[in-house]
C-alpha cells in the first residue's frame, strides 16, 4: 500500500540507495557533519549547481566529476564550505573523493563531493580519511532523516519528506533532503538538496527532470538575492524498482518530483532564521514567464517591502512601487490588479476603491500569505517564495562571526 | 572675489531665480512645506525624471510641461507624494500649476510640479491656493537654505551648497539643494535636486550636461535598490551673468556642476536614517562602464555585505560571493583584486595571503570606506556610493507607517 500524498518529515528508504552519517569533527563538537550516501551500480545521477562564478572547490569538482563517470558516492561535510580556497581547496576537495573511492574500489571520478559551512578555511583531509572506514561500513538504506540533520548549518530543523507514486502496479519511492536558511546565513547559506528514486530513468532524462523540478522549488526562492558559492541539487535513480520512466511515465513522475522538490524549497524558507512570515509572489499576464519572475523576484527582493511585511503592514505604495521598477519592457500600470490573498489591493493604478485597512490588516496579521500581481500583457506567470526581513536578519547576519 | 572650492552648507544668490517658501499645511504642522522658484524669462530649464514605471502625477506633468514650454516655475510641496493617486492625481498636479500660473500671469505649461511624502493620498488644492499670494509676493534671491528644509521629508539636515568658477573674467554661480534619505524611507524617499546657475546655457546643451552629471551622482547612490516613484532632478540656467557656456567653457563647466551633483548625492547617502557608515564601491578593469556598474551595485545591494559593514565586520567571503553572482558575461576570480582602501583583501581566488584580520577590522571601524574591485575583463569603471543595513533601517521601515 503506498500513501499518495506527499510525507512531510518521512524520509522512507529508497531501495538501492545506502546512507552513512558521522561526527567527524570538522568544526561541530559533538554533532554528526559528514553524510556518505551510495547509488548502485547501473543507477543513474543529475546534478545542477550555483550559477554563482565564484564556485567553490567541491562545485568544481562535482560538475567535471558528474560529466566524466557513472556517480557512485555522494560525499557531503558540514561546517566547512570549502569555498575562496583556491588551489589548496582544489586538491581537498579532490582528496574527500579518492578517500571514498579507495575504500570503495571504485575510480575517484565516481565520488562527488560537497561542502557547506564558513568560507575560507581551508578544509581538513584527516577527518574524512579517519571517518570514512566506519561510513563505509555502516551504509544503510535507512538513515534518511539522520542524513537530514547532518548536512546542516544553521538550519534550526531538519527537512526531509517521502512521497510515493504507483507506477505498473509498482510503488516507486521518492525521498528527499535539503538543507539551507534561505542564504539568510552568509557564510553558511549554501542550499543543498539530495533527492533519491527506486525508479530507472536514463541520465539524460534524469537530468531534465532534475533541472524542470528546480526551476519552481529552488530557483523560486528567495530571502536576500545573495546567492551561495555551494548551492548544489542531486537527483539519484537507483533503478531498484525495475520500474523504468519512460515518455509514458514522465508526468506522473515529474509531478510526484516536483511535490518533492518544492516542499523542501519552502522548508527552506520557512526556517530562515529571522523570517516571520512566509510569502509567495505569484505573478500572472506577464509578457512571458522570464518577466514574471524579474516582477516576482524585484517585490521579493524589496527590502521595503520585506520590512512592511514584518511589520504586518499592508503597504500597497511598496508594492505597486516595487513592480513599477522592475526590469522589464512594458507595464500598463492602469490594468495592473494586485491582491493580498483574496483581497484586491490595487486596481487603475493605485489603492483600490473596494479596500480597507482592516482587510490588508487581516491578511498581513497571517504567517503565510500570497501577493498576487496581475498584468496585461500576456500569458507569462511566476511563483516565488520569500519572507519577511526582520531584526533578527540583520542580528543575525551582522553578529554571525563573533 | 570667488572661492573654488566647494561651498558645503553654503546656498549662494543665483542671479536670476527667485525662491519663496510657506507652511501650507498639506501635512505637517508648524513648519514649511512649499517652495515656489521662479526662473527670470529666457532662462532654460533642464530635467531627469525616475525611470519607476508606476511614476507620480507630478512626474507626468513635469515631463509633459518642460517638453511644450519655457519654463517659469517649479512648485515643490513636501508631506504628499501625490503618488498611486490615479486620475485625480493628474488632475491636482495640473491644478498646482495652474495656482502658479494664474498669479504670474503665464501659461500653466510653464509651471513644473514637484511632490513628496506619502504615497497615495489625495493631494489638497487648497493650501497651494492660500500660500500662493503670499509666496509669489515673497520671491527672493535668498533663501537656498530655507528652500532646502522646505523640501525635506525624513531628512535630518537640510542638504544645499555652491560653488563659483570664473569664467572670461566673470564668476559663474552654482547653487544646489536637494532631498531624500538615500530610498531609505519607503514613502518618502523620494530624491529631488534643483541645481541652477547664472550662466547662459542652450536647453539642448543644458540637459545633455544634468544627464551626464546625474550618472555618476544621483545615478550612483544606492541604499536598498528601491526606487522612488517620484524622484527628480532639475537644472536651471538663468543667464543673468551675461557669460554663455559653449564648447570652450563646457567641460570647465560640467566638472563644477558635477562636483555639487556629488556632494549633494553623497549626502543623501549619509542622512539615511540607520545608516551607520558611508560606503563606496569602486569597480575598475571591467568589460565596459555597463558591466562595472553592475558588480558595483551587486555589491551595494548586497544584504549580507551591507550587515557585515554594519557589524564593521571584513567579511571577504560575502564581497567575493557578491561580486561573483554580479550579472556579468565573464568573470576572471583568479585575476580579481579587492582592497579594502589600502588593504589588499582578495587575490588569486581567495583572501590575500598578505591579509590580516586587524587590518580589515582597522578599515571598517571606520565610518567611511572604500571597497575596490579590480577585475581583469577590460577599461570599464564605475563608482557607487551606498551604506549600511542596520537594526534601525529594519526599525524606521517597519514602523513607519505606524
Amino acid at each position: 500500500m503506498s500513501n499518495n500524498e506527499l510525507m512531510a518529515g518521512v524520509g522512507l528508504s529508497v531501495s538501492g540507495v545506502r546512507l552513512a552519517t558521522a561526527a567527524a569533527g570538522i568544526r561541530y563538537k559533538n554533532r554528526k557533519d559528514v553524510c556518505l550516501i551510495e547509488l548502485a551500480q547501473g543507477g543513474t545521477a543529475a546534478g545542477v549547481f550555483t550559477k554563482n562564478k565564484f564556485c567553490a572547490a567541491p562545485v568544481h569538482v562535482a560538475k567535471e566529476n558528474l560529466a566524466k563517470d557513472p556517480v557512485r558516492y555522494l560525499i557531503i561535510n558540514s561546517g566547512n564550505a570549502n569555498a575562496g580556497t583556491g588551489d589548496e581547496g582544489m586538491r581537498a576537495a579532490r582528496e574527500t573523493c579518492r578517500t571514498v573511492a579507495a575504500l570503495a574500489g571504485c575510480p575517484m571520478s565516481q565520488v562527488l563531493p560537497f561542502s557547506t559551512g564558513v568560507i575560507g578555511q581551508d578544509l581538513p583531509i584527516l577527518p574524512f580519511q579517519q571517518a570514512m572506514p566506519s561510513l563505509m561500513s555502516e551504509l544503510s538504506e535507512d538513515g534518511w532523516e539522520d542524513a537530514a540533520r547532518t548536512i546542516m548549518t544553521t538550519d534550526t530543523r531538519p527537512k526531509y519528506c517521502s512521497k510515493q507514486i504507483e507506477l505498473d502496479g509498482e510503488t516507486i519511492t521518492i525521498t528527499g533532503i535539503a538543507k539551507g536558511s534561505g542564504m539568510i546565513h552568509p557564510n553558511m547559506a549554501t542550499m543543498l538538496g539530495y533527492v533519491a528514486t527506486d525508479a530507472k530513468i536514463d541520465q539524460k532524462r534524469l537530468q531534465s527532470m532534475l533541472a524542470k523540478g528546480v526551476d519552481p522549488s529552488f530557483n523560486s526562492i528567495t530571502v536576500d538575492g545573495d546567492t551561495s558559492t555551494n548551492d548544489a541539487c542531486v537527483l539519484l535513480a537507483s533503478g531498484a524498482s525495475g520500474v523504468e520512466i519512460t515518455d509514458t511515465h514522465q508526468e506522473v513522475f515529474q509531478s510526484a518530483l516536483n511535490e518533492v522538490l518544492f516542499y523542501l524549497a519552502r522548508e527552506i524558507v520557512r526556517d530562515g532564521e529571522g523570517a516571520t512570515k512566509l510569502v509567495e509572489i505569484a505573478v500572472e499576464g506577464a509578457k512571458d514567464d522570464a518577466e514574471a519572475k524579474a516582477v516576482a523576484f524585484t517585490v521579493a527582493h524589496s527590502p521595503l517591502c520585506k520590512t512592511a511585511w514584518f511589520a504586518s503592514d499592508p503597504n500597497w505604495g511598496r508594492v505597486l512601487a516595487a513592480v513599477g521598477r522592475a526590469p522589464i519592457d512594458h507595464l500598463d500600470i492602469d490594468a495592473l490588479k494586485i491582491y493580498l490573498d483574496d483581497v484586491l489591493l490595487v486596481s487603475d493604478g493605485g489603492r483600490a476603491a473596494s479596500y480597507t485597512e482592516e482587510q490588508g490588516q487581516s491578511v498581513l496579521n497571517k504567517d503565510a500569505f500570497e501577493i498576487r500581481v496581475i498584468m496585461n500583457e500576456g500569458k507569462g506567470t511566476a511563483r516565488v517564495l520569500t519572507c519577511d526581513f526582520s531584526y533578527d536578519y540583520v542580528k543575525i547576519n551582522a553578529e554571525y562571526r563573533s
